[in-house]
């Protein structure tokens, strides 16, 4: 019988940040991570092994964060879980006792109910390096690529398959527009403009109701009666939380179907905390069920989760989704609410846009246009959300957009908001994005 | 006689956005701005002239924001105001009339008392476009440079001057290091090693005790007794509060020796505002004077001053500095109190540092290592200051931290801090600095 303080489930963003958190506000407490594969996949890297960094070799977790850490590592697979007795149970036989447990077995891609979702080359997008390389393969002898699912998933695959390829990139999205889940119309509209441009079909409204072909996919089959030439196919149409050991050992599930936590990422067994994307989630906002799986949540679940294991110190306020994506040259990302969310959860909302080169004066090396949009509930004037688009610059900016939201500032907080500007770093003080969107949401408010 | 409703002294950071802001806010008042300058240069981009952007006349301020805006525009020179009277008198004889007044007149390069600072080819940063036109030619017939002052403008002097030239170029600083007033010490060095890497002399600690020269400047004599050559120098020492005219007029001045201001930047005469350079400031912290210009904080001031003019709306709560720099290729950067500013207040500090690349994984292009250092209040955990050194990113990361500090977020809310995170955009989830270094502080907190 082997014995650790604290067990860690999982050894992707959530269980290695849960570890090393617990690490650092528990150091007497010895740690073990137990996790099944060899090697860990950067989940947000994932899409970029097919073009920008060419293989999933280049896209390896670094272990030394173990090592550095003193983080003990199990690479086996946990096949049960005694809570009252606190022992872990691997198929490799191994039996692990526990003071505190952290799940962070994450999510599973969803895969479509339709005939031929199982011919060969159909893919979704599986953590695991073999089957990465195993695509990447398929994908270099494949002349005609189908991506179901126009999310920021489908949209990043088929950006990067689409790279130094001779190849034919569809895409098929069941919404009007790529991104729609995340994005305002108009970020959606641009996103899909630059898509388009790089040779990449979409077909919106659109759905694939069978993928033909003898054993290997030939075609999908659209629900128009379009038929979509496909050697190779990709499922990102979403992930479902990995809640099977939790069901297992009696855990209680949430209503958005992940393992239920408390503010504290506590589950229903005391000694248990659950984070990242197996884990139940609700919004900031309103506390409605949110069923967003992102690494950079999975990492902030699992500071609050490692600081929390002998004695609550960080409480989850729900999810504030903050995140962005790259899509040819252009960032394009989300903090909070976008305005169509906002208006679904009831607020009565205003919007302030301003764009402005990235650099100043303009002639500055790596000058691109940045544009933020900001979204405010219009009697309190509190921030709700913020989106920004063009420049890479903007994939922080995003972050100081996130403060002003999990803060609850006002508009005009954000209006004569402290802002640091550098000719070469960032837009003039006077044209600053994130100030200047908010001003324009108070002159909207005054002629409303 | 003229008249406006509003009238706006000085056309540069300040001036602009004060005019832009009250036109937002109060849309049926008339807006005049009197300037003496035909056209006006972006502050912050003066000294990438020399360098990047070749040339003044790359450095305009574009007019387009007043006609957008229906803000008038005088170019003329304000010699008197009559206070009762409400009326603005300029040398040109223009009597123009006012309901409120913004004094944005900005600030004066400091010059050096002592022997041959009158000197032909002795310069200071004016913003002037002839003036800067003339030392831009002299740059290009010298050999040797002396920048006396090696603050952030003395260092951004230097590596532009330097930039594709066969010149020597030296930097005489007082205190030990370059950018000590700014940053910690290690930031402070790494960025003297950029600029001695590109072939620029630092000699520090000294003092500039006199130019020789006949006529023209051919060397300055140090305090120590070394004799540099130069056919050039520029001071970039600092700035003082432009406040003839406040004086003249009868305005108060502050301890910092700026026209005295509320804080929702009236001055001691209820119709006029003043905001920017020539405006006195105080520390968010402590309300302790504050020297500090920046075209930044002068935007921010404006936005409050231009919002207030008809009914108090946004309040100013001091001097949060946010500011960045690049040398060479390496961007560093200051929000709030560095650890030794924040040590002087009184304060027990805890730092935090976090360094990691910003892309992942690293093969992402424009891969960059990024470091963070936080600086916390021990007995409550409260962010006072950070710094950050490395990627470009880092300048908007910048403005998280500033939103953090603004908001007195605590050392838990930023290590569980809802951050955004991309390949292409940001370091990882798990590595991302801001958290990273919050933890780091924490776990010094523990071990203290």
């Amino acid at each position: 019988m082997r014995k650790a303080d604290v067990v860690v489930i999982g050894g992707s963003a959530a269980g290695l940040t849960a570890a090393i958190t617990c690490r650092r506000h528990y150091p007497q407490k010895s740690v073990l991570m137990i996790r099944k594969e060899e090697q860990v996949l950067i989940p947000c890297g994932i899409p970029y092994i097919f073009g920008t960094v060419a293989g999933p070799q280049k896209d390896i977790m670094s272990d030394a964060a173990l090592e550095k850490n003193s983080i003990g590592l199990l690479i086996d697979e946990v096949s049960d879980i005694d809570p009252q007795g606190r022992v872990v149970i691997t198929s490799g036989g191994e039996k692990v006792t526990y003071e505190k447990l952290i799940m962070a077995m994450g999510s599973d891609p969803m895969v479509l109910p339709i005939p031929g979702v199982d011919k060969k080359n159909v893919f979704t997008a599986k953590k695991e390096v073999t089957y990465l390389q195993k695509m990447l393969d398929t994908l270099d002898q494949s002349a005609n690529l189908v991506i179901v699912g126009g999310g920021f998933i489908g949209v990043e695959f088929a950006d990067e398959c689409n790279k130094n390829r001779d190849i034919n990139v569809s895409i098929v999205e069941m919404l009007p527009h790529c991104l729609m889940l995340a994005f305002d119309d108009e970020l959606c509209t641009a996103a899909e403009e630059v898509v388009k441009t790089a040779g990449i079909n979409i077909f919106a409204p659109e759905k694939v109701v069978a993928f033909e072909g003898d054993g290997k996919v030939s075609s999908a089959r659209l629900e128009s009666g379009k038929e979509l030439p496909a050697d190779m196919a990709i499922l990102g149409i979403g992930a479902v939380a990995s809640t099977t050991l939790a069901k297992k050992i009696g855990l209680e599930l949430g209503p958005a179907r992940g393992i239920k936590v408390n503010r504290y990422m506590r589950t229903s067994d005391d000694n248990i905390f659950a984070c990242g994307d197996c884990a139940d989630k609700w919004s900031f906002f309103d506390g409605s069920p949110s069923n967003i799986k992102l690494a950079s949540i999975a990492a902030q679940e699992a500071r609050i989760a490692g600081a929390n294991l002998f004695g609550a110190r960080r409480m989850n306020k729900g999810v504030v989704t903050v995140f962005s994506t790259v899509v040819g040259d252009k960032a394009f990302g989300l903090a909070g609410l976008s305005t169509l969310e906002a208006i679904k959860k009831g607020y009565n909302v205003v919007v302030g846009e301003a764009e402005a080169p990235n650099r100043h004066p303009g002639g500055m090396g790596g000058m691109a246009l940045l544009k933020v949009k900001l979204v405010f509930e219009i009697g309190t004037g509190v921030i709700l959300g913020g989106q920004i688009m063009g420049a890479k610059s903007g994939g922080e900016l995003l972050n100081a957009i996130s403060a002003c939201i999990q803060q609850g500032m006002s508009v005009d907080d954000v209006a004569a908001f402290p802002v640091g500007t550098h000719p070469a770093l960032t837009a003039s003080p006077i044209a600053y994005q994130l100030t200047n969107a908010a001003e324009m949401a108070i002159k909207a408010m005054k002629s409303a």
